[in-house]
């Protein structure tokens, strides 16, 4: 039943009938009953209310007297359909919400965005069946909340993982799994301490450094070079926590060498800190040998590992973990566990079974495959096109490029040139702390999402509208 | 495969097989490679790392000469399987991982948890089914991250459900979905600023407080009366915002009434502060008339309202929301949409069909009917086996009721010597900050997750091990 709910005036001589004929009248004009709702009948609203059935009736039938309301025999009582915006406006008396709204309803035939992931392949007959078999009743454990620290099941097949693939050590307990990286960073800022200043890189992942700020810590933005985040600038700030993406630094894409996270892994060991990996897309790489994580290369317990399945799988379970060294880890368990978990439990189990019956590296394995084609075809397709105009940026591993497109347009001219004919492009001055000084700007083109087909097609039509104007 | 990455040392004179030989030893001893795991082939690794394939055989020979591998003909090189113990040892030279188990093996019989609900009824077959419909690829949209504030269908869903159950006003554009109550109010904190100090109930909801304390702000806990919260402490505190539990205060029960919603609200509008209203399980309400939840009464913003899918659904998929007031719902734009959604996009895709189809409100009905049902057998069972030697607080609404029991026992002796009889019951102690000075401990007895047929069994043989020892 629709739940009517005035709160009675007894003070004022005001009958219950007019403060319930008010009380609902305003419902109506401020949109909260809305057009074609039918209302409790008499009976049931007088008992609900603990008042008379005339003191329903006479408020109903004043509403009717004005319109708001209309009878229909035999069936009720409904609220009047009217042109919507007679009705419906904005509750209280606040200002309207002012609408941001992006460009969301613009159709893009191609879209570059580095966050998409190919769906073409994922293999929904088997996650189908692997979900369907968890939503039974024998299993309703699933439907409650799990561990804290996420399900252990799901912990080995993930320490398992990591080692694998990225030379990770780490036991089962040092994994926390948490709702995507912004969470996770969430809870580690609160783990690590708020006092002293942390170093990101610069350019870099943006949505880190506004974890960091928001939570009232004090931030140096240092800037890269060709192997990665710059030491002796790292050594002249303050920081003892530094945030940095050695396998595929974001946005530029390079991998940081053995020596420089050597340097990286000294200088925290030196300064007594913490390193922050995110290993946000390591799983897809084209060339060179592989680096271990820094994880991997640490002998001190220094370095949280951060990992995420929004790229290798889907981001829509949201699940990505941390692997705390065991100080950290002890510390998650004398106070952090307090944070109840913020993944399903369902997704939890199903991608646990998925692990464990081995789809995940046949998925993995497919993925890469793929990926290396569309990474071949759009680097070739840059080549062929706009070779001598461009410069590749990043082209080793990952799922985007930086493009230094030089033209003399603007990153947003590019942009907007590149929305006419229906391509969506990104900028990545966003992901600068200060003035981007590049003589040229950099367009990120993100290659996950988009057809194989495509790829081609949006690179020639991008060449067309940024240079043969 | 296997990923085995060593690093190389070019300084030293040590030859590259020598190097690999230790690396490999050193992780099968510290149990990153486990035993019984296949090795590479010696083509492979030597393919893969970029040195000879000699310098792998000798490498694999030294390991077989010292059994920590073994050959396997034709199949190829495995980790010699051992008691587990003697390899796999913790990581790092740090101590070990101290596990803090909770009594999690041990095996009850009746769990008095008031964070379970009952699943029996849950309806597994309409779940399963709107979940397989999403997972086809013509859907293939729902394996992306959805909208920052969460799925606008659902919104709309919330919107509605809210106002018709709870009397709360509000459009879509107000709601911003999120994983749990402790995520949201990380959230809130930060739109609302740290540095004014915030006043809880006390006792309250102990997780509640450790989010505001372990985000920096100075929280006040304000005592309880037969109303609530009490105003006049309130207003000797320097708070400006409230957090509070109005349709069932956790953990007492009671329900404010509307006179001191008004107050509470009087008191918000004159501090320029904020209420925050948790209207964690209101879906359940026994005796009474019902009153209108605060953001319902509120005409000037002030309030901001919380929900939860938790208690009138399930809890493992993490669906909880705010409502902002308008002020906030545009500060939550111009800036916290940085921060992405962290709610499952399939689970919420599933809830908004749930919902739209009207199977919600079917589920709701049938779940008040079934615990009005089990709430009448625990009070009657009290009344029964009790009666005279405990006091029942808080048994209006929600699902779990206070047992104040005057035997003589201490808190944890009660918790105890339930305990003996394999009966969990749980704490109020934690809820309170400082000394709970009661002459009588509260015991705290959640009855949504316990068969009906078990909760007369369960009062029985509490009674005899707290009465009759």
């Amino acid at each position: 039943m629709l739940e009517i709910m005035p709160v009675w005036d007894y003070s004022k001589n005001t009958p219950l009938y007019v403060q319930l004929y008010k009380y609902v009248k305003y419902q109506i004009q401020i949109g909260t009953i809305k057009p074609e709702t039918k209302l409790p009948s008499k009976r049931k609203l007088s008992n609900y209310l603990g008042i008379s059935q005339n003191t329903v009736k006479t408020a109903y039938e004043q509403l009717c007297a004005e319109g708001y309301i209309e009878s229909k025999p035999r069936i009720g009582m409904f609220v009047t359909k009217l042109e919507d915006n007679l009705f419906y406006s904005v509750p209280f008396n606040n200002k309207p919400i002012k609408s941001i709204k992006s460009n969301n309803d613009f159709e893009y035939l191609i879209d570059f965005n580095s966050g998409h992931i190919d769906l073409d392949f994922f293999p929904y007959s088997t996650w189908r069946k692997l979900t369907a078999q968890s939503l039974y009743s024998d299993q309703s454990d699933l439907l409650l909340i799990g561990e804290e620290q996420g399900e252990e099941c799901l912990r080995k097949e993930i320490s398992k993982y990591v080692f694998e693939s990225r030379g990770v050590k780490c036991i089962p307990e040092q994994i926390v799994i948490g709702t995507g990286t912004q969470y996770l960073m969430l809870l580690l800022c609160m783990m690590l301490g708020k006092t002293y200043s942390y170093a990101i890189e610069n350019p870099g992942f943006h949505r880190a450094k506004y974890v960091f700020k928001d939570q009232g810590i004090n931030v140096y933005p240092i800037p890269i070079d060709e192997d990665g985040i710059c030491i002796e600038a790292l050594k002249r700030s303050t920081a003892k926590v530094v945030y940095v993406t050695p396998s595929h630094q974001f946005p530029h894409g390079m991998v940081m060498p053995i020596s420089r996270r050597l340097e990286l892994l000294k200088w925290c060991e030196e300064n007594c800190g913490y390193i922050i990996e995110d290993d946000y897309d390591s799983e897809f790489r084209y060339r060179g040998k592989p680096i271990p994580s820094l994880q991997g290369l640490d002998n001190k317990g220094n370095v949280i590992y951060m990992g995420t399945f929004s790229k290798s799988l889907i981001p829509s379970i949201r699940i990505s973990y941390l692997v705390l060294p065991p100080k950290l880890s002890q510390k998650y368990k004398e106070h952090y566990k307090e944070y109840k978990q913020t993944v399903s439990k369902l997704h939890q189990n199903t991608l646990y079974r998925f692990m464990k019956e081995g789809y995940f590296s046949i998925h993995i394995n497919k993925m890469r495959t793929l990926y290396r084609k569309k990474h071949i075809i759009l680097l070739s397709s840059i080549e062929k096109y706009m070779k001598e105009k461009t410069e590749i940026i990043g082209s080793s591993s990952g799922l985007h490029i930086l493009l230094k497109v030089k033209n003399g347009m603007t990153e947003e001219e590019l942009i907007q040139s590149a929305r006419k004919v229906k391509i969506k492009v990104y900028p990545t001055s966003v992901y600068y702390d200060g003035h981007n000084a590049k003589e040229f700007p950099l367009i990120l083109l993100g290659f996950g999402g988009v057809k194989e087909s495509q790829i081609e097609e949006g690179i020639r039509m991008l060449e067309e509208v940024w240079f043969n104007k």
